[in-house]
């Protein structure tokens, strides 16, 4: 692997960033306590900031967004009851199958333009009071939209899927690893956003540029029935303010820069939109992924992200044609300025040596 | 309820027949043992039998559809594992989320024609070896549907889903509660329709007119594997040999009969495509379930059934617009007969007066 | 196997009894109807008779005492509840494991003599809240304790331990797979037995002589929940009237009668501690299950009920040293009265032939 | 709290410790990657260097104990598997329930000395192929017993109990939190005491000074199955090597010295041996956990914490009359030199003004 190379170009995602110097000062200076014990000041003033920022009660560390995700989930849902959620969504495809392990919860999956629910999708899913059935009990919604692009809900529509769960009995659940680029790109506050919803969790290893930690958010009641979970699966840690003391710069230094980062993404979809072999909607690019298709006669997307590769890009694939690719801080628009001349060049040597690849990163048979 | 009255036609499901005087002779008749300990020689019989039947290694006696299927399912796959499974299946909908419950197992929904699935919407389904991602292991057919409204597998289309599974590693599981349904209809033997199947899980509560009783069939491996999941669904009893004898009389006595059944739902649904309000497609009526939908500016399929109910009809509702009549073992053509009529006169009656039933008997919201 | 010889005097289990003609007749003459919506008269009275017996709000019908306890388990724990349980209780030992894998329960075992708790063993056994420990939830007492020796429990130290529970917030569940011997053999009547229970689960096919079938009692709130538990398991089934038939015939005909079980246990008791190489102490025979052991020095349980096997006598090894005969409904006096002979006639002959075999049935290493 | 207190004799556990300023220093100097990914170069070197100490073939960082615990658990167990583990042993006690919840596994809690398991204990404690028993699976010992004191396994206890284990079919496991604690205090290497395990889950955050971190060691296979449940946990982190940096560290720096903490640990408990009030045998003192008891005409061990608390000295309740001192990296001599005062001092005082106490930290009832 390359990628260790000092001019790689890693696009891969944006959970490649590593931590700055003011960051590991930060990390290193943090006053630190038994964390388990509820005894460590700086997790306790994460949690607080956040309750802030979010207009929430009560707020939990976590170790991961999946972490996170599967202690919101829990908090709400017992064995044999369902969530809705988008197909895409990263708690239905991207947790190893959690919800129905740890919690024997069903997902019941829905469709939606790019990643996003909508109350006319949603309407006829909720299923009845009888034996035979799941009781459906949560809708859950990302945002942004990993799998489904990096789209941002609209206040709106959140707010109008959002009201038409609660007013059928159901909880709601925001798995917002990305939360801060939707807030940036949509020009919303952290505290309007998050007003619809019972429970967010944010991960702070992708945009913001921690190097791991997650929290979730929400009523007392539901993070007190957190703390058990995540003690359950062992994500309850002892002097973990020294990874909290990142999230905490994080929150006071990488928030408005996440602008930077899109305007990076939507100038790089420009500029793959000029391609040919490359087919792109720039305007589909609204935060820091950016997803592009190779034409199928030229070859698929697994080949032509080790292509990528060779010319110093890491770019993913996502889909049989679809690849996905994701600035972040550590990403300047000085490399991103490389970025098409490296799809060019790679489209141009001919995917063909690449045949023997799988056809998608995720999916087989 | 008026369902007791003995002039009643109800055909909301062929699970409500009653056992016959020679099938309750048969019953009280057989000779019993502690199936616990594998004593009861009935038991044994009807499990050797089915195995000829089938032309499989082993099978073991369960008490229902639901919990064959479960342990069909808890043979092929450990927590974290997913089925694939056509959106309509009925281990996907009807069992209450057994499979995240029981097994921590995912079900993938997937689409296709009248509740079957095709290799073209299979293709691509199985997920790639990844942490992130469910263990893809097992393919569920349902055959023949009941909710896509009981249409048989074409035996082409089922060796070929199930030849694509074995060739990507993936096992495959009929739930075959109709199966003998489907091998009427389709003129083909039980041992070629199970052929491609690894599991087969069989109930005689449905149009074989026994009480109870369901059976699971497969490899000696699985059916072992089965034995203890049986018992801890506390679904091993003792003299279970008095129940399986109304499955062994059913089997000798019931299953050609079933022609009759799909004689008559084929009849009714010529009578109903000519009602007025009343949308069936009579070719799609291939075994003994009769779907069809009432118009929506006339009312629901709630309404509907309420008010066939009030005429001396049983027919439910399976969604806003569509109800389902079964035919079986305890309605004859006479009944038949009289229903077309029931439907003419509760629509000239008007759906109005059931104006606040719900919408549909499996979702709300 | 030679059980099958009309000779055989099986004291293995009193779950080998046939049903009866009586019985049979019942239950061919039983009203049926499909019990899963509730329609079958026979479960519903069935259900409704054991509410009036025990002074209890609901009942459910259930296939097996395994699946009646665990519906009852689930009813009142949730993932990560333990219970509070005699290490030789039913639920703790032979179902399989079902807490962990049904409900994510752990079990907490205690000791107490012949498998009965006491406050005094209870105390201090409720964890206390903290993230680290399980929540302690509920008491199952087994009332008569099989592997405990068939003991019931005095009704002051029943009331006493479920006092004592619910002062602590713990909800109790009784296995009362033969509390029908219990009441019998103590004089008390069901209603005061029952009434420090939340939940009581019955077993028919035991004492009673019913080929299958168990009852889970208790409040509508938890049998509304042990109802979805049932359908889940794979529990719930179409016209169960047929076996419920039987249990209603037996609740009417077969209580009394298990004074006559209790007698010739009893006097079977009192015979074998006359036998040379046996050890009893007849007054621990309180119901239908006789423990003897059988001294080291002649050879182990699993030998002497092979040899006693050879003799026509079948009874059951329990552990090293321990066997278990059971009296029941198919046993005459007569019957038992050979069994004494058949012991020394085994003693006799010697065990070495049967070197070979394990030395307890449950357990190895 | 008081605990912030600079003057604080922080006993309660020795999770306690914070981070030195070389630990820091090194933990800020890691070179770092995606470990998701696989790609951090520091997690990937302490997963290298653990395995090469250890002897075994492959090793997965992990967030805590719990969660290696976990891990490696299911790695060994499925659904309606059981354990074998001492009744003191954290995994059985301490994590919540997990292995219910997280893996449908039962603990079969057995006793013996200190916490320790012997063969004599487990013989005859693996339950036979039956349907209604667990299938017993894995032998856990905890290695040094934290609630049995701190004891570590002589060698060959440790070796004859495994060697037990894999005769009979079982894997082994050992929580070995402490294990550096055991081969310090035994004189082993790390390789001769994991010789017979299976696989090890180390603590790093115990007395070695880290703020978090764990990591499981074993066979190829148990490893990369137990990548999977880490994913699932929520504890697969990105650039991780930041925490694995001190555990780097501390593997090689903190080792030899827990021989202080030993040291200050026998010293202490020599001393509590001489003041009225307190029951001690120092020889039971092996390691860094100081366990002794006060009497219980003086008061209970929760308000002797809460009078220690008073007087400066953080020491745990772990019973009704058992306290636990934890000696560790940020507790000197001349620090635990006070101790004894201040215990003399809290019972002088009287510990009647904390009356109101419970009367366990760990159990209530």
């Amino acid at each position: 692997m390359d990628s260790d190379s000092s001019s790689f170009i890693d696009l891969r995602s944006d959970t490649k960033t590593l931590p700055t110097p003011e960051m590991l000062q930060a990390m290193i200076s943090a006053e630190l306590g038994d964390d388990m014990n509820g005894e460590d000041p700086t997790v306790n003033r994460l949690e607080a900031m956040i309750c802030d920022l979010l207009g929430k009660e009560a707020a939990v560390f976590a170790c991961s967004g999946t972490q996170s995700n599967q202690m919101g989930l829990r908090a709400h849902c017992l064995p044999g009851d369902e969530l809705l959620i988008h197909e895409l969504g990263h708690i239905a495809i991207f947790e190893g199958g959690a919800p129905a392990i740890l919690s024997g919860v069903s997902c019941r999956t829905l469709t939606g333009e790019r990643g996003m629910l909508t109350v006319e999708g949603l309407r006829g899913k909720i299923r009845a009071n009888d034996q035979h059935l799941t009781r459906t009990k949560l809708l859950c919604v990302e945002n942004t939209t990993n799998a489904g692009g990096g789209h941002y809900y609209p206040l709106d529509q959140l707010t109008e899927i959002c009201d038409w769960a609660h007013e059928n009995g159901l909880n709601t659940h925001m798995d917002g690893a990305r939360i801060f680029n939707a807030c940036i790109a949509g020009g919303y506050s952290m505290k309007e956003v998050c007003a619809p919803l019972d429970t967010i969790s944010i991960c702070f290893s992708k945009g913001l540029g921690c190097p791991m930690g997650s929290i979730l958010v929400g009523s007392q009641e539901a993070i007190t029935h957190a703390r058990r979970s995540r003690k359950i699966f062992g994500g309850a840690l002892r002097q973990a303010g020294i990874v909290a003391a990142a999230c905490i710069y994080a929150l006071e230094n990488n928030i408005e820069r996440l602008q930077v980062d899109h305007d990076n993404a939507r100038f790089l979809a420009g500029q793959l939109a000029e391609i040919e072999g490359i087919s792109i909607n720039p305007e589909h690019t609204e935060t820091n992924l950016v997803f592009f298709d190779v034409h199928p006669e030229l070859g698929n997307a697994m080949q032509l992200a080790a292509a990528l590769r060779k010319e110093g890009v890491g770019i993913g694939a996502m889909g049989n044609s679809t690849l996905r690719a994701c600035t972040h801080l550590d990403i300047s628009r000085a490399q991103i300025e490389q970025v098409p001349a490296a799809v060019r060049a790679a489209l141009q040597a001919g995917l063909d040596q690449y045949q023997g690849m799988a056809t998608g990163p995720y999916a087989r048979g």
